[in-house]
């Protein structure tokens, strides 16, 4: 199976399982214009890339794409919660994700808010349900990682230092060390975080999970980049949403200038790469991941 | 100590808690501003009804204040995010709280819908924390009914049922089941959790447990109802919030009228308290919690 296969056939098993999942909510008595607008938010046409990173990380040691199915499904609810609030008006004010029109415009604002609201505690029931594995003390690392790599220390707070630049023009002049502890806390924490689960998931030892640790901070990195050089240069139609959105925002972009960020870029992919030695060939497909994020066009 | 010097004590326990917490916060690299907005949120004073119910339901079982103070802090962050995210002006779109201006009003919307978020992950980080209990299956199992409790099917569901009637008009007239479903679920599924994770800290038989959460259910519902008549008759002075504001919502007071309202507040208080005869005397302090749910003025 090549990579772009397997990419698939793991965001197919995600997305039914993330139906499966929904139907459950609308089973267990959510409000069906709730669940719609949680549909809306998380199915469809994606990558699936956190849920791929850690289906594979775990599969380093042995687990199944079953048996890591909960917990990938978990991420991306914590994803496309994510995804709903930054449309926001408030926020980012987008129309457009994933080439359909966002939560707030297909449903209203408010019910964007609660969907987004709901897929977060979704997540954190996801990963604390027996199914995610059958050892609570996993299940109980697996809150505490992913309550971390979500919360104000991670995304949340990059998001805060994201419209901080945006909406108060604070800092003036953003540092590049600035724009990297933004872009670590906003897309990296939850990228690291995928690979690290995918380590808790499989019981690796220290070492294992600290290389993977490494590897998921990287790719975290360079996938902020290879986003900011499409919205510079990208195409709008492929991308499915808008381009020349990040104009007043800080990104290394902006801060290094395009070809010292796309010099960045292949230095985060020889990390990737490298901090994958210990695990040999059966770490290839996380190899090519690395490449596919550095030189992926949408 | 009387109940009112109790209630007060446990408040000022969590109140310290929960500063702490947000210091940590701070410490471990959360932006300034989100920091700033999660304190306004959570601090100042309060009743902070659902930590003390919490609190004393685990002390049935020999739980010092101390040890269960973590899980009473987690509750209260999901408690304080609803109360932003509700206050948005996309939703019932409030300038006044616990006397104080609303989070948007303090800050802006954007500001408070990520201050709402990055309290919802709080709860979780602080659920899974060893702090919490020795016991991984505790916390895991803390875990799983928190996020059931404030997810789709619980708080977040009920509040889009309010709100659908509120916003759509939707059901035109809601019948009194639906009422008491949409209460349950927006204020009665965390005061109700309040009352069963104090079980399960205290590691309770499953009878104790079910009897809990038969009084959680019971205090749920006489507070809404209880908060409705306010809503009706209360003074915005002394609430520190806008009275008269569920006029397009559905409320058992406007489906039934207050004096049957009232009869059924009655009701609830003494199955509140018939449910905790098998815990005797030591029950008391829990006993005259109900009857404050019912006779608040504020």
């Amino acid at each position: 199976m090549s990579f772009s296969q397997r990419l698939a056939h793991i965001a197919h098993r995600v997305e039914r399982r993330l139906a499966q999942v929904l139907d459950d909510s609308a089973a267990g008595g959510a409000p069906p214009r709730l669940v719609a607008a949680m549909r809306h938010a998380t199915l469809g046409e994606a990558k699936r890339l956190r849920p791929f990173l850690l289906v594979e990380c775990a599969g380093l040691f042995g687990v199944a794409i079953e048996a890591a199915l909960p917990a990938a499904a978990a991420l991306e609810c914590v994803h496309c919660y994510s995804l709903v609030h930054d449309d926001l008006p408030a926020m980012d004010d987008d129309d457009l994700r994933r080439g359909k029109p966002t939560v707030h415009k297909a449903f209203d604002e408010w019910t964007a808010v609660l969907a987004g609201d709901g897929l977060l505690s979704l997540a954190f029931a996801l990963l604390a349900a027996p199914q995610t594995h059958a050892d609570p003390a996993v299940r109980a690392e697996l809150v505490a990682g992913l309550a971390a790599a979500a919360g104000a220390g991670g995304m949340v707070g990059g998001q805060c230092l994201d419209l901080e630049a945006d909406k108060l023009g604070a800092p003036q002049h953003p540092s590049e060390a600035h724009v990297k502890r933004l872009q670590a806390m906003k897309t990296g924490a939850l990228i690291r975080f995928a690979c690290e689960a995918g380590a808790i998931l499989g019981s690796a030892a220290t070492k294992q999970r600290q290389a993977l640790i490494l590897y998921g901070e990287c790719v975290g990195a360079a996938f902020q980049i290879a986003d900011d050089l499409l919205d510079t240069h990208g195409d709008a139609t492929v991308m499915g949403k808008a381009a020349r959105k990040d104009a007043g925002k800080a990104t290394l972009v902006s801060v290094l200038g395009a070809p010292a960020a796309q010099a960045r870029l292949a230095e985060l992919e020889a990390q990737a790469i490298a901090a994958l030695t210990p695990f040999g060939p059966k770490a290839d497909i996380l190899r090519e991941a690395a490449r596919f994020v550095v030189r992926r066009q949408m």
